[in-house]
């Protein structure tokens, strides 16, 4: 996409999109039957363009040196992600309702799945079918790989579902979003096969206390370290801090993983329609982990929790 | 991840994955609290590499100027891709054994997953079941977003599937690949739901006899462009030639698009251990579309195709 000034945009793709293109663009299409780069630089050549920006997060090395390339004379490749990215941080109300749409879709799909949860299942089978009641409700696709980990392998932050069974007493880890018309949900919930002990009990508590805490902590105008500080706060209360290995949040959007990041070392601070995540969790190798993930927009005055789901420690 | 010299390697992760890291790696892990590109080249200057290659069309703008922040005194970035990538074109045993079992997970989920169309079933119900028969026979996910689409939009080479219903009378094209142990498939199909008529009955036969010349005509030794002939060839004869908007078909390997391309412009011959896909195609606005795609391994005497699925067009 080759966008400049107000309403001026132009696409560039190739035969196999023609169609496509041509029924869901609101700008002039090009469709090419060589290199994309060389008809695009040909465009900014007959438009007189000077400087050229390029999404430096999202070109590859290789294509920028084939912009540069084919670069008309006397125009600049100029880096423009720090330029772009920050026009999507602050989500319109239109992407607010899509996130809201995803986050149902997500806690519906949830909810549906986890009604067959019984000892004997794989961790593959569950998250399998997690995808597939999303899709039937309406979501494009996962927004990423579904987390589904049980016993101790909930200590891996980001697990991958394996052939592992889900067994009697054993925590079981869902971290789960939908992708809706291109936009991002994101959610972790725990469950637990039988009566949980003692130990699990008091991590869940402590892990939603400060999940509690730093959704309070959530208001335009603080910063983006600060809500990090909160949960983590509250886990060095429990003398869980240092299992905390990740950050306390992060904006989705179009992608899963968007600016603001809420780390301890975040820069800048939160805005109104900023939609984040907000998702304490305790790792010890071995035993196993808990997290407890919302999405959530920014107001002026708080925040609003999109997730519906509830958060008491599910027992199946 | 970091290499030099045989055997000798470097992980480079941050806290979330230090478990996974040590348990699926068998070179040093350095689990990293800060940017993994300061301690990456921490590391680089500690060893006194003067050239440091970068996979330059995996790599972002961003990061390799991040990486160039950090480089040590007198060490120079160099692309690598054209390095590196070749050292995957060429399947090993091993990598072949996998590419297999991913077809045919991928053919029996197709199998599975066709008894169950019916008309007024939605595009987009039978993508998601496609999809979670794929995870029940141990495919970690589709290899790609899989295309079902039917009628006029069949003519769409890429079509995301839809809320259209699959209906009566009507061409419908699934095009759907699973990722297995991380090796991709990749396979079209086509089925009519009633009985053709003489023009999609003859279209299908050219696309089929297109489609059985190429898979003829690769071997070891002959050039990628030549394939991608064979197949234009065979369509010119039918005056269909034009209609062929893309190449004949495409390597696969842990991603679904790699060396060697075989369009009509590519470069190179053919290696025994190459595996491509051949997916000539026909496609018409207003009318329909219709690919026939099959996964193949290219031997010194000619391939080995490995979809097991039947080429004829599926009545339904």
């Amino acid at each position: 996409m080759l966008l400049w000034g107000a309403g001026n945009g132009a696409l560039f793709t190739d035969p196999r999109y023609s169609i496509q293109a041509a029924g869901e663009s609101d700008c002039a299409v090009h469709v090419v039957r060589g290199p994309l780069f060389v008809s695009l630089m040909r465009l900014a050549a007959r438009k007189r363009f000077k400087k050229i920006g390029f999404e430096d997060n999202r070109t590859s090395w290789q294509s920028w040196e084939q912009l540069g390339e084919n670069l008309p004379l006397g125009a600049s490749l100029e880096p423009a992600s720090e330029l772009l990215d920050p026009l999507r941080v602050v989500k319109s109300a239109a992407e607010i309702q899509l996130i809201r749409q995803s986050v149902l879709v997500n806690s519906k799909a949830f909810a549906q799945a986890m009604r067959h949860v019984r000892p004997g299942r794989t961790e593959f089978s569950l998250a399998a079918e997690i995808d597939y009641k999303m899709r039937l409700l309406g979501a494009e696709k996962p927004a990423f790989d579904t987390i589904v980990a049980s016993g101790a392998r909930t200590a891996l932050p980001h697990a991958c579902p394996t052939a592992q069974l889900i067994e009697r007493n054993q925590l079981l880890l869902i971290d789960m979003g939908a992708s809706l018309e291109g936009y991002a949900s994101d959610m972790t919930r725990m469950a637990f096969l039988g009566r949980p002990g003692r130990k699990v009990r008091r991590l869940y508590a402590a892990v939603l206390e400060a999940q509690l805490a730093a959704i309070d902590a959530v208001r335009a105008g603080v910063t983006a370290a600060s809500v990090d500080r909160v949960a983590r706060k509250v886990l060095r209360g429990g003398g869980l801090d240092k299992a905390f290995v990740h950050a306390a949040g992060h904006g989705l959007g179009l992608e899963i993983h968007e600016a603001p990041r809420l780390g301890k070392r975040a820069a800048g601070s939160l805005e109104a329609g900023m939609v984040v995540t907000i998702e304490p969790g305790v790792y010890f190798e071995g035993f196993g982990g808990i997290r407890i993930e919302d999405t959530v927009v920014v107001t002026s005055s708080g925040c609003e929790v999109l997730t519906p789901t509830s958060k008491e420690l599910l027992l199946l």
